[in-house]
């Protein structure tokens, strides 16, 4: 089976391609290193960088024997990505290509501009390849928990019966994000509904939340095989960004009153969640939704479990509460579904004291290289 | 108070810079003629095409001894965009800018990435000139009707109180368009309603039914400030391609059964509602959404209104229907709510045969302009 996997540099993308190549399945990969050239350009390196894609797979190639094949392209050109579809003719595309960080969709014009524009017309590239070459190819979307924002209903998956004036019907579970980037998800959303109605496409659009850890059951070989790691405040995801303030005896800097819940999934548990998919495609025409997280928390629970995590392993970790930066709701209610994946047979991995002291101590080779001016937020909304 | 208005060249974009201007508001038109450019290259080209927009404005002046300017301008380019805001500094913006044709935008990749593009961004570059430099600037956008489809409850206007398993909460009414224009329209609101919230920003997001007519308080003193008007199937509504079909005694087509309700609203009425909407602006941080029709009709019944009236007229009608080139449910529930117009004041007109007969009257010296090959719809989807 050919897995095309868009974006397959990022921290989620090169886990996915050597979980599912060593599953057997045949992967190329495709990156345009967007997301490292705008890390440079803002300061905002990863602690944790991989070689560049060729070596990277060699390296893979060394320890697992498979071949995983890259090209790198801007897949914001339709005629070269069209290309490259239709040398390949996946059977599923797994499409990571986005600009990730949502500080980044909110810096300035210049960069609010790239999101919306990168992340619509990859999406939109994708749909018309698809549509173009082979329409029976399954496209597995990230999308994000992001999308419903923080509603004062249960979040359901994608979808929502609604009942109005004693009538109803079925509708997108209503979207409303809190930044820019999270708003292009809302949109890529938007699109791919049209296009799957229209043109009976196969689409699964995962509503995932922040993902966390970087030892998944291929990376373990080599830190030469991790993905990249930020920890920065920009590319930086709370849970991997708390943990490395805990390291250096940094405090963890909670935003604003820290009540801000959301779900969130274990590294491992995302690539089970994305083989999960492959395997169980929608029929033609249905846009099939699923909530891709295991647990939720609120920041200062989260806080409070690396603070102990780390202090068991002989670090001096404190929690300092910061001024929030960001354009969210603090209190609120938050009771999300995520259901899906469980009824597909995954087996999660929770998120405690335990896993966060192995995790410190996966990253203490890489304290040396931690820089602390990357750690507090400027970027403000 | 100074109006700038986006697309000012289109069948709206004239006559709104018309009835503003004469009502004494000072209005400058930006437009890059791209509408005009596409009709000529798919053989779209207006039954009424005005002269360039510097003579159209002249003779505007000669009637009504006003002046309107004018700056022909691509709208994408952001520094452009931003130079032209700056150093006019509107009170509000009136944006019809987009690329307004749904089987265009239906046609093929090109051109539904030119409409995906251009609708896009020129609503993100407008957000971003005001978020740059005049937060205060009201924001008149028009969005469509076809924005909620035809779902099976009742349409509210913008918004919808949902109650789920006990609890409620205040969303943007679902929406589920028929095809891409439609659908870029949802986007649009997507990321003015994220922009509003996140910047305090003061928008009127107005669903308007097709509009039809010609003949304005401005364009009446003559056939040199009609606005231009399609007929073709690429830019004609269904009204006024039903009125020009039964000049020449060509059936009036009627696609698939022709039981698809929509909202519509004669052109004297969309200038009102626009200056109503100028005069009403909402608060800062509140995205008001009015839906702009004033009744509704099947096409069955738009069809039969218009043989009657082409009938007492003394010309040869008929109905004829076709195979329905598009993707919408032709029998289906249609209750749309549009109150917020008539509260501010509007009165409205009636569709009818007489305003038909009249109408007929007024495209008779067109006459023989009319091509009969640019009426059967040839992109299907």
């Amino acid at each position: 089976m050919k897995i095309l996997i868009l974006g397959g540099d990022g921290y989620l993308g090169w886990p996915t391609a050597m979980y599912l190549s060593n599953r057997g399945y045949e992967v190329l990969i495709v990156d345009d290193y967007s997301r490292k050239k705008i890390a440079n350009d803002t300061n905002s390196q990863a602690l944790i960088e991989g070689e560049n894609m060729y070596e990277r797979c060699e390296i893979f190639h060394h320890y697992y024997g498979k071949r995983i094949n890259f090209k790198e392209q801007d897949l914001k050109d339709f005629d070269q990505f069209e290309i490259i579809f239709k040398d390949f003719m996946p059977d599923t595309v797994v499409h990571y290509a986005e600009q990730p960080s949502a500080p980044l969709s909110m810096m300035n014009f210049d960069m609010a501009s790239y999101t919306l524009n990168n992340n619509l017309n990859v999406t939109f590239n994708l749909i018309w390849s698809v549509i173009k070459n082979k329409k029976k190819c399954h496209i597995v979307k990230l999308g994000t928990m992001g999308e419903y924002g923080t509603p004062d209903i249960d979040i359901e998956e994608g979808w929502l019966e609604i009942n109005h004036k004693n009538r109803s019907d079925k509708f997108l579970f209503p979207r409303q994000a809190s930044s820019l980037y999270h708003t292009t998800k809302i949109l890529d959303t938007d699109l791919l509904w049209f296009y799957v109605r229209s043109n009976k496409l196969i689409v699964t659009d995962l509503m995932q939340g922040p993902v966390y850890g970087i030892l998944t059951s291929e990376s373990i070989k080599s830190t030469k095989l991790f993905p990249n790691f930020h920890y920065d405040s920009i590319f930086g995801t709370v849970i991997n960004r708390f943990l490395v303030q805990a390291i250096i005896n940094h405090p963890l800097t909670v935003y604003g009153g820290g009540t801000q819940i959301r779900g969130y999934l274990n590294i491992n548990d995302t690539l089970k969640c994305i083989e999960l998919a492959i395997k169980n495609p929608p029929k033609p025409g249905v846009l099939d939704i699923k909530n891709q997280i295991t647990e939720t928390f609120s920041v200062n629970e989260i806080a409070e479990i690396v603070k102990n995590a780390a202090n068991e392993e002989g670090l001096d970790s404190t929690i300092k509460k910061i001024e929030n930066p960001r354009f969210e709701k603090e209190k609120h209610y938050y009771n999300p579904t995520y259901s899906s994946f469980k009824k597909l047979g995954l087996k999660s991995s929770k998120f405690d004291k335990d896993f966060c002291r192995n995790f410190i101590r996966s990253l203490l080779p890489f304290k040396k290289n931690i820089d602390t001016t990357k750690i507090i937020p400027e970027i403000k909304w």
